[in-house]
């Protein structure tokens, strides 16, 4: 990546937000992080618990004193409502609150506070003016995007967006055998509607990866998310004695497991910088320190820049797990659950927020997404604008994950002024 | 392994036992192995369950009806005493009833019900001829010798040889945070004293392995256990989001445990038939469908029958170790947990045994444990005989775990051979 501008205000320089302003921002998001705090300076908010409860409603309470009406759907979404042109259809701007455990403090808090400081310097600014928007502004806390307790992540976006039948959604279940339903319906989030109509779309979140650090450039312009092959391997063994039984005649399936973790990560590296590959959940069956494991079930992500060098991974994949069958003696029954094509946001949308940042002097660039976001389900259904404020060394989904201040403020800045349009009508669906 | 003498019966031949004698203790293991049933043929009896105290409480009502008076010492172990020389010390004969989860019938099982039945023939005949032994004779069945709910395996007999402090053991607890002292108490198996004083030990296993039935031989005299290291590995790495983190960036605790796995294997196949390597149980934190994982721990184990190729194995392993770490820039914490040699059984109860066996007219041959037994405790402390039934196609560990009825037979025959012999005082402690 090179980029475009290396303008004025550098990815450690200052910000164009005033500071009475960054002070609230920075202020609240201090408040923010204590809920689920852990000692290592992280969060744990597994979506529905107490953790995540509390800091819902202590988010209804912000919007609420910046005179927003919070309002959730039906699984549990909340909507802070800016409604000033009554009927007319809502720019949503947020993104989620919920967390991985032990992660960190900015992986979708930062983008739903970013949207709720937007949205109250709109409001001040339109209450000075006297002036009407074309769209009503929804600031958004999408339900359940991580996806650890409850599977699968983003699931508030998606039966929003219709990709996922409420039903289904509400019924599943955590690993304690607790329902999405039951785990909303104490909380006082599950509501009655759909939410807000969408006109478009904007999310900020942090990059979770290194290129604009390296670049040193402050706002990613996110033009497509990463192709993806999602699969689910159940490795199937024998059980038997794990001293006694001769070697050649065990049937392991951790051994299957772990040969297929390596091969995972020996397909990336041919391919570098343009294939990623994880085993990040692998469970293993009796689990016991004296019995060869008959059976372990594992989750394999492919994502990939490259929809060719996807399928060629893909191709790969398929020829060794043959070759891992026969190694270990076990068998492997390979599920795809996702499968994803690179997936281009509108472009319109990436001009939008390109110009916004020009403008405002920020150094931006053009930067694909490789983790999932909601708005990756919205820009399905409405015109969408994501942006990426930087990760200091990458690091992400850990409890040391960091954006500096300066970056935090500048995106804020930008998100304010995509908003700023999107809501005079800029980009809204046809 | 040659076979020492292809006698009179083979491996799928008729016993010695007479017909109502055979009956009664097919009908016995029936209904034993009714408790703690799985759908598939095998049982889940793990210590302290309701299937384990149910069977328990079965096996007291069976040993007296028998006229065996029931006993059971600080740990839980259950003895049945025949006191016929007041004062004296026993012949301790039996084996354990626990299971692993989803195991086999006979593992443990067969050994208590053959010393059982071995026992109640014995007394049958003293009454009979109004002899009166130099020995008293004690079934046990020892507590936890599996050790899949609560580690250590061979918990009761660790603690009756005085190989585990009795404390150190009432409070292990297992996944729910259960002690054993807990899990003991409501049951009525915690008793007071420190059990009988044994004299020797005899107890009879199934091989678990598939050397007896490939040479065709029925008693297999176990003269060692193999050695053993075993390892406690705890891989650390860093969470990171497993799909935007570049690979380069990634330190994945589960790609350093896979590693390890796989390299285990090959060093087994380095040494074949002499060194049996394992990975049973491995945990992943946080073990999350998006998230790389920061910590793996995994038990590793290493058994051997050849002292020097341990070593050898060993250093190999040390070796690689530091290979894993740099590969999957992760650190690697080795802690060994357990270290024994090459373990003989006293030469002159293996003499015994062979005496007995080739009187009986049953193929038998010399042979080594490699899994653990509680006579390996035993013999630290008395002469201990210990003997192996074949297994077929050495399955175990498994629901399929099975031993023919002829053999399992020919197996009670020579154990009563062997505790006719120890009660006459031809092996006890000096």
């Amino acid at each position: 990546m090179t980029t475009e501008e290396t303008g004025a205000r550098a990815s450690t320089g200052g910000s164009a937000i005033d500071a009475s302003r960054a002070a609230a921002f920075l202020a609240d998001f201090a408040t923010m992080s204590a809920f689920g705090a852990t000692e290592r300076g992280g969060v744990d908010r597994q979506a529905a618990t107490p953790a995540d409860n509390e800091q819902r409603r202590w988010m209804q309470g912000l919007l609420e004193q910046h005179g927003l009406r919070v309002e959730y759907d039906r699984i549990g979404n909340q909507f802070g409502l800016l409604e000033l042109v009554p009927g007319a259809p809502y720019v949503v701007v947020g993104s989620h609150m919920d967390s991985q455990p032990t992660a960190g403090r900015y992986d979708g808090a930062y983008g739903v506070l970013a949207a709720a400081h937007a949205v109250f310097a709109i409001a001040d600014e339109l209450a000075a003016s006297g002036e009407t928007p074309a769209l009503n502004i929804a600031v958004v806390n999408w339900f359940n995007e991580e996806g650890s307790r409850f599977v699968p992540s983003m699931m508030g976006s998606s039966v929003y967006t219709g990709l996922l039948p409420l039903e289904e959604a509400l019924a599943v279940t955590d690993a304690a055998s607790v329902t999405v339903r039951e785990a909303l319906a104490p909380t006082g989030f599950l509501g009655e509607g759909d939410g807000p109509v969408a006109a478009c779309c904007a999310e900020i979140h942090i990059e979770q990866g290194r290129l604009l650090e390296a670049s040193g450039t402050t706002i990613g312009l996110v033009t497509a998310s990463w192709a993806a092959s999602k699969y689910v391997v159940t490795v199937e063994g024998e059980q038997s004695h794990s001293g006694a039984t001769v070697m050649e005649d065990r049937h392991d399936a951790l051994l299957g497991a772990s040969l297929l973790v390596v091969f995972a990560r020996e397909l990336a590296d041919r391919f570098p910088g343009v294939l990623h590959t994880a085993v990040g959940k692998l469970d293993v069956y009796p689990n016991s320190p004296v019995v060869v494991a008959s059976r372990v079930r594992l989750l394999l992500d492919l994502r990939c820049a490259d929809e060719a060098v996807l399928a060629e991974a893909n191709a790969l994949l398929a020829t060794e797990l043959a070759a891992i069958e026969q190694r270990a003696s076990v068998s492997l029954r390979v599920e795809r659950s996702h499968e994803w094509g690179i997936n281009p946001y509108q472009p319109e949308g990436v001009a939008l927020a390109r110009s916004v940042a020009a403008q405002l002097g920020y150094s931006h660039d053009e930067i694909k997404t490789v983790a999932g976001h909601d708005s990756i389900n919205m820009k399905e259904r409405v015109p969408t604008v994501m942006l990426f404020v930087p990760s200091i060394e990458g690091i992400s989904h850990n409890e040391g994950e960091r954006t500096s201040d300066a970056d935090a403020l500048a995106g804020l800045d930008v998100l304010t002024g995509v908003v700023r349009r999107l809501a005079a009508g800029e980009l809204r669906a046809p």
